[in-house]
């Protein structure tokens, strides 16, 4: 399977709050990087997500702005 | 100023195509991750953007799917 | 600072809802204009987000529809 | 119709540049605000639109970041 | 109204779950797809969503990755 | 592979336009339904798309606005 998204970061899950409809999943990605996705809870449930958990941050190319100075 | 948005992540641009309305803005991360942006073509010369450059990747955590497995 | 993002909109905050994993911010923009963010609730809380509290909208240019007629 | 779309703001377009795939709309909002949208190059020719054209700016809530101080 | 948001899809509402802040609205597309949208819950109360209604799902082109193989 | 991504809807390329930075990816999915994506072209390379081919358009669920009435 090969997805169009151009950003795919590895990550290890290191919080995960599963809210009424949206989790917020944290992850520690390469150097130390913190990532903080908001995906759907279903959707948490569904991956079985949860700390410890190696994963990927999933980052299309246009959603991702750039700060300069 | 403080951003709301959770996910900025240092790189140093690679690689800038500047196109007719959009432009291409790839930088190499922690670790060594590739990033890739898309923004307005306005905003990468306004901001002076160029190979070598030190910048962020701003990204809103909505904006981040995750994969696993 | 810059930040790639072509819309930066001056706003007053007129109603703040902090939810469990998001939180819904309303601000009264230029021309009494209601521009309604939803963010993150730790966003929120670190930015210390209040009802009356001046901020700004940041939105990318390639998230913003047209409607004509 | 009715759209779920939290903010719709009014707006007059000063500037269009029509790329190969994407299309740069600029607009006077509320208070002289400028607002830029990215749409596609169809939509573009599709609905029209022209330097002086009343349109508006459509944008969900989860795509606007706050920023503070 | 023309709006330039490229992908309009039609949809029955089959699941509706309102959150504090965000509302997942899951609808039964064409041959049976489904779909699931996640707006504002002020949004799923102003348009009256409820299992059974008619709607349609807008998205727009940039939003959309592709999956190949 | 899983991905929190939640609308996953199977499509034909029935048009690809490759631009300068990004590309046109029109799909007719299910029921003869017409959807476009906007992906960079990069991507659009690497995954060898053409018209004809399956492939699956990948929405994450806060993108996706309803429209009622």
């Amino acid at each position: 399977m090969q997805i169009s998204g151009r950003n795919k970061i590895p990550g290890k899950i290191t919080e995960l709050v599963v809210g009424d409809v949206m989790a917020k999943v944290v992850m520690e990605g390469p150097g130390g990087t913190e990532l903080v996705a908001v995906i759907t809870s279903d959707a948490a449930k569904e991956l079985g997500l949860a700390v410890g958990k190696e994963v990927q941050a999933l980052i299309k190319a246009t959603e991702i702005m750039v700060i300069a100075g």
